[in-house]
């Protein structure tokens, strides 16, 4: 992988736009032959960003149940926390989880099929209104976890989404000018078409069984489940180990470019960006919808509380303005490394996205955090903890962008932009930005472990500072270098190989965190 | 304009390409040139599809506090409207209205930035923090009509949010290679910068008086904030009487091209997309997330009430499940709707924008609409009512869908693809697809008034029948234009000609519908 040289991406960069003109000209009527044939055929672009927008929405909308969840102020945090825990986390944590798994399926089936027509959106739509349907069987599930029915409706709509799906990849396939090139030019089509049902039709078998199970033996099916999630994974490590045993296996080198479940099985790096955009702003705009339902005060109270001084009524909404203010900014800079990293990546591959989703699933608990931190009374047990726990998922938020990175930079000549590998001159710049917000939330957490008294003020202060720090980052890295210059190498003249050589210094931290 | 032909098109689109790569190149790296001598520089692209995606959420999830709202059983609807309509209706109305004239302004704004660098993407998310707190500012003012604070703080916001945009014209400015190609060669840039920084400024500088009378004589602010909203149609038709009554003024036909308000005024088409996605996608899953919250039964009402049978406790919820089932349904119909038109549209207009925005705010209200179907006792007046709404609201949805189209067919020659043209071979269908929504909502809405016991009924049956009447639309309209076909000119022997033929026939009624 190393051996190759940039002429590889220079291809890839020009089979993408290829693709894209391909995928436009269709809409755009640029060049009318396809359109001449099949006047119905579109560009799926708009149908993918609006299933993404719906995915991600319901993949993050599951956290305001448990933000709403009233929490008394008596009682210690870790008991409501638990109760939290019991139902709706574990509600949102297994929608994130299936949603995203069902989103990655709705990727690879959209990469084979490049181009629609008004059935094909007909069906993707009833597709969606199913997964939209998924969160209330797993509330069902956790309220009722020894009936039977919220499995059964659960096995239920991933079936029939299973069997939708199957029509789309038989409509495809019976009309093959619908399909990605690579697979319209190919001669086994007819594989293909096996190949990818029988990967489809995989997780509805298993669900078939497990509601079967479930009115015998209940815990079978949710063992049967649990196996369909991590199906791919446990799938590839049967291959492996069969490889092991036996010796290579060498497969059909056709069927490698699809449905693999490598994981650098690449994985379209719009619709990560169109995800991703998703989950961020619903998260960024949760709050506000809190502040604007709870935090108006009733006219007859203000009149007889505060003699008519709204002023005087508001001012004790102070912290949940911070509250709203900091999740913001929070969510709003960790889109911004988010949308900064993914400019210099060029290719996604799948194990990326599994990073991201990780982070974006940390990105969603953000909100639940922010209102926890005002929902105490000061310098309670209660108000430390949940500043704590901030900052554990503002940490957990940005080290996973930061993995995404590093994955990228092991294979960084397929992966990513020139500037940001190794040596290039943007690469500590970039370092400096994924690494900023992991750095000050480990601080944060320390030092409110030490200065537990001060714990608000300095958590405030981060709020506060963090969106500076990152308009003068810029700045502060060349300092940072420049700094570095002096301690290390004080005689040395030349401004360029300078800044070359304190690439090699950074990298060698960064080498002993990889490895 | 309608001597204009083909080659226009081809040419705005071929520009249209050009400028896409050129923007896209920037984020890959195919064209180097412009970032070795501006590192920074990024391509604008997600940075707008983000913003999109926040101003889209802020401005629907404002009707969660309305249907939120409970509606007593006992009383009518009336009264509970009028108990709606007061504030919560407004809030959501009001904020719909300011954030998508903010949405056109930022718009307009990166219409002339092309390209951003960090600096920008945080200035960027500084007014979009500001802007997603406009709502809370507009719950304060319709609970406190009588007191400053709300007004004030509206107007901070806003004054910010013009001092955070001038400062992004200065810095764009001071950097050319972020701006527009146009501007870019331009010899006045000068010029541009003072006409758009004036266009700014213009609506703070209303903010500023408006907070000051607002200490002195409240009614004057809300009256110079109305005039806030119209500005643009206030200076065009004081322009307009100035012109009649001077004559005609040149206006320096280079200060056309961006900020003209005029209604023809190019609006980006990508993101009139993006917005709309945006708020068909927060609609489409907002039923579902009251669904979780509301509709699983406490396990101990189930082993009390129902004798610890699930089933029979979730049989209470089917009018919820049906109502989700409708609005899911019609919300990705009239997307799909959208998604057909847009497809077919090659320049978006500031008039077709403003259309796409008073149905996008019929959208919004549908869940509302839908919840309320399903909250009163069968066969009351209540119930009769709240279906009543429901199709008007639908009817106005598509009937503005069916406006952008008509406008676009004004100018056709620029807008819209020879396909969907007079006589061009997808006319009739689109306008059967743009059609068949207002024209069922209307037909359900005069049955419901005749059969009036059966209206749930009849409602039920028309969500059903809809999709399925979209999947043989193409069918239908073969037949219908068969039918015609005997009817009228039973000897027609070519098919061809026949359809050129129809499509006249169809042009008749539609003509008789624009004029």
């Amino acid at each position: 992988m190393a051996g190759n040289d940039d002429s590889d991406i220079i291809e890839h960069h020009v089979e993408e736009e290829m693709e894209k003109k391909g995928a436009r000209s269709h809409a755009e009527s640029v060049s009318p032959f396809d359109r001449e044939g099949h006047s119905g055929t579109q560009s799926s672009h708009r149908l993918l960003a609006y299933s993404d927008a719906l995915i991600s929405i319901i993949a993050t909308v599951m956290i305001l149940p448990v933000s709403h969840t009233k929490v008394e102020d008596n009682e210690e945090l870790r008991e409501s926390v638990q109760l939290l825990l019991t139902t709706k986390i574990a509600v949102y944590l297994m929608t994130f989880l299936i949603v995203t798994v069902a989103w990655a399926a709705h990727i690879r089936l959209f990469q084979v099929i490049v181009r629609i027509d008004d059935s094909l959106a007909l069906l993707n739509l009833a597709c969606m209104m199913l997964i939209t349907f998924l969160p209330y069987t797993f509330s069902l599930m956790a309220t009722f976890p020894k009936n039977f029915l919220g499995i059964l409706l659960f096995c239920g709509c991933v079936m029939v989404m299973g069997i939708i799906q199957s029509v789309i990849v038989l409509y495809a396939f019976s009309r093959p000018f619908l399909l990605n090139e690579q697979i319209q030019i190919s001669e086994n089509q007819t594989f293909y078409k096996h190949h990818i049902l029988k990967v489809i039709m995989r997780v509805p078998l298993m669900c078939f069984f497990a509601s079967i199970f479930s009115f015998i033996f209940l815990q079978l099916s949710y063992v049967l489940l649990a196996i369909v999630i991590f199906l791919p994974y446990i799938s590839k490590s049967l291959k492996w180990c069969r490889s092991k045993a036996i010796g290579q296996v060498e497969e059909t080198p056709d069927s490698m470019l699809f449905y693999t479940y490598l994981p650098n099985e690449p994985l379209s790096k719009d619709r990560v960006e169109a995800f991703s955009d998703g989950v961020y702003a619903i998260v960024a705009t949760l709050l506000i919808l809190d502040i604007c339902t709870d935090n108006v005060p009733e006219p007859a109270v203000v009149q007889r509380k505060f003699g008519g001084s709204l002023i005087a009524a508001l001012q004790g909404y102070g912290p949940e303005y911070l509250a709203y203010f900091g999740s913001f900014v929070t969510v709003g800079l960790l889109w911004f490394v988010h949308h900064s990293l993914f400019l210099h990546v060029t290719k996604t591959t799948r194990f990326m996205g599994l990073l991201n989703t990780f982070s974006l699933a940390f990105v969603g608990g953000l909100p639940l955090a922010y209102q926890l931190t005002h929902e105490f009374p000061h310098n309670s047990r209660n108000e430390l903890e949940a500043i704590q726990i901030s900052c554990v998922i503002i940490f957990f938020a940005g080290i996973f962008q930061l993995a995404i990175w590093v994955v990228a930079l092991y294979n960084e000549q397929e992966t990513l932009h020139p500037y940001v590998r190794y040596g290039g001159r943007e690469h500590v710049f970039m370092l400096a930005k994924l690494a900023l917000y992991p750095c000050v939330a480990l601080g944060t957490f320390f030092l409110t472990c030490i200065l537990s008294k001060f714990s608000a003020p300095i958590f405030h202060l981060m709020e506060i500072t963090v969106p500076f720090a990152f308009f003068v980052l810029r700045l502060l890295v060349r300092v940072a270098l420049a700094l570095l210059r002096l301690i290390f190498c004080p005689d040395r003249p030349d401004q360029r190989s300078v800044v070359e050589e304190e690439d090699d210094e950074t990298r060698v931290p960064f080498n002993a965190l990889v490895t």
